[in-house]
């Protein structure tokens, strides 16, 4: 497992134009392209729908290494990751952290994407 | 390098509800981090944006190799990936190949994340 190295997403929504409105440049399609790989990935999609889905919008990680069927360090490398590429927060309370999806990130890609 | 296996996007529309509104399957996450990985690369988000800004959306292969600093087999490569994953569509005319971006394709990928 490598860990890859991300850019904050709010450079994502500082950068770049919509995709289809401008041409993008060599350094700016370099931090989007990360942004994307942070989340095209099944496990992390499916953690991003888990996180979001929970009650108050907020797992522990123990409740989310079962579900997805993966060992807990391979959960966590992914939950890494999302953290990383700002997609998740991640809060240590007590034995547990707690993680969050960051409001506006997903929406962030969206627009780059669709320009909405 | 390596060709990606991937999806047609109107699987990505007919399968999957946005990805903060219902936890994901398994089988759909390997199918939306697929499509996403076709656009998850800095040369192709490149290629996207060169077509898109080309006159009347379409651009011959022949315009895009110089701008993108790349061999020709090597932009074929990628302009490949965007015709698999649903995002590109390829006419041959005379001697050069056309692209044009699939209407609807970058919005799939933007609802699944934001839910517009």
């Amino acid at each position: 497992m490598t860990t890859t190295e991300l850019l904050p997403l709010r450079d994502l929504q500082a950068c770049c134009a919509p995709i289809t409105r401008e041409v993008i440049s060599e350094e700016n399609a370099v931090s989007v392209a990360k942004a994307m790989k942070a989340l095209a990935d099944p496990a992390r999609l499916r953690l991003l729908s888990m996180v979001a889905a929970h009650d108050d919008g907020e797992a522990c990680v123990c409740d989310l290494t079962e579900p997805l069927g993966l060992s807990q360090p391979t959960v966590s490398h992914h939950l890494k990751i999302l953290v990383g590429g700002g997609y998740l927060t991640r809060s240590k309370r007590g034995t547990w952290a707690y993680y969050r999806i960051v409001p506006g990130s997903l929406d962030a890609v969206a627009s780059f994407l669709a320009g909405v």
